[in-house]
């Protein structure tokens, strides 16, 4: 067995030795052009030299939630392309969401803003039912979210593109449901994946559906939100803000106006990180059972887009 | 019946109109020196003629979790001291404590003071299971702070005067369970009542304890932290910073050392505030059980301290 490692920004050497460890018998290398045609992939963003010259491939493996990059490419048909399953990214997005979450509704921004000029400052406690909350995308990492928020007595609102059920939070669905997920929205969390039906998605006619004094976490892809629009109803008093840790152009350009904007966090593609332990253990474990003829979780549907 | 509210820093206007709404035949009024004896009281650090005046006291109610300020009057024998039972405290409490942990954890205080520079950065993900949070009291609040840690999947320990049992937090207790404690913990989270016991008890031999690179959050009083043992610890590298809520003078001076020291955040007594609704609806509730002879929850035990 064969495996080509061919991943941007991505320190191979770890890689290879936990596959090797996984595989003592497989080939396992990092790819490069000319090289022989591997049976498993293991990809992120690769070009599509890469995949031209697998004609051979049983598996593409993602190393990450989202796949919107890989699909870009002209992909061989039939082969599964397999994107990562939690492995850990989950609790992360819970945290980062959390954590943005309770910072806006509890005005820790502003305290210690305030503690900073050493002032003890008093303000008057925020009602959560002031502050429901939306999350964009209940998959694997949005369903997640969604309980973790609930778990702090906040009202959750859940909306995907298929219908599903989760305790605990409102689950709206579709186009239908579109409009009357963001009328009980007053925070709004995106965790889809970018497809052609959610890119810009949220745009002014979105975002200007929220309750006033409307929060923004953008946690998926920076194609979701349209950035003029986003700063345009802050600016006009419409949304109160935005935490944001994903961008059209990453790193962020230095020239980008959300740097600056004083109701805008910005964090560096951080929510949910790829851990290397429990994504090799994962995908050594997807590639074991392909090699069973098994079934595995996570495959994309092209069509669908995630 | 006659209610008398005898409340320090409390706006008495809402409060006198929520029991009067509960209780509409009933005398409901702000204490002053020599009125007539009460058969209730609603009280927040009264003074100790207050006190002296009830001769006919049924109950007297706190409205607070922590009743230490009131302990060390002189109360009337035979009296149910009642301190708030949640009352929207614990949702408060479990916000701030993770707010505090995952902004430690992940280094989101890093990740913006770099942005605040307009920079990109990458600081590699920390492992969960080297930051063991451990929570000193396992009351209302306690548990459900522990609760809320554990959901984030961080390693969480409980420690209380008796032994105490919660679904997947490691509970040790009384003096002999102490040092295992502490040496389990890397995050430590104060919510003890302050009595006697528990008075200083975050001192040197205490955070010493700690795994290196420790972290105090104190939610529960100022005394129960020796300030300087702290930032002596901090200092010489063994803690790697707190978030402090209560200290042993409020407002903390302008001129104490912890509103400057670049790893302390200081927050003004806002971890967990009374809210004032749900506190009328409790404390009436229980009014109305006392009269009826029942018993009621939160009753102090005024030889325990809490």
């Amino acid at each position: 067995m064969r495996i080509s490692f061919c991943c941007t920004d991505t320190k191979a050497q770890p890689w290879l030795e936990g596959l090797r460890a996984a595989f003592p018998g497989a080939e396992v290398e990092v790819w490069s052009a000319g090289a022989a045609p591997a049976d498993y992939a293991v990809v992120w963003a690769p070009p599509q030299q890469f995949i031209d010259e697998q004609t051979q491939l049983k598996g593409i493996f993602n190393i990450g939630a989202g796949v919107d990059a890989l699909l870009k490419l002209r992909l061989p048909p039939g082969v599964p392309v397999v994107r990562l399953d939690d492995a850990g990214m989950s609790v992360q997005m819970a945290e980062y969401v959390c954590h943005a979450v309770i910072r806006h509704f509890r005005e820790f921004d502003g305290y210690e803003a305030d503690a900073r000029q050493g002032k003890w400052s008093y303000r008057k406690p925020r009602l959560r039912t002031d502050f429901p909350v939306g999350v964009m995308g209940l998959g694997v990492l949005g369903a997640r979210v969604s309980r973790a928020l609930a778990q702090f007595d906040f009202p959750v609102a859940g909306w995907s593109r298929s219908a599903k059920a989760i305790d605990g939070v409102k689950c709206f669905s579709g186009q239908a449901g579109f409009n009357d997920f963001l009328a009980a929205s007053r925070i709004l969390v995106c965790l889809l994946p970018l497809t052609p039906d959610t890119d810009n998605i949220l745009c002014r006619d979105t975002l200007a559906r929220l309750r006033p004094g409307g929060y923004v976490i953008n946690v998926a892809r920076g194609s979701h939100l349209v950035d003029e629009d986003l700063m345009a109803l802050i600016d006009s008093g419409h949304l109160a803000g935005a935490t944001l840790d994903v961008f059209r152009t990453e790193p962020l350009p230095a020239a980008h106006p959300f740097w600056t904007h004083p109701s805008i966090t910005v964090t560096p593609h951080t929510s949910a990180r790829t851990l290397r332990e429990e994504s090799i253990a994962q995908i050594a474990g997807k590639i074991a059972a392909l090699q069973r003829g098994e079934a595995v979780a996570g495959v994309v549907d092209p069509a669908r887009g995630y």
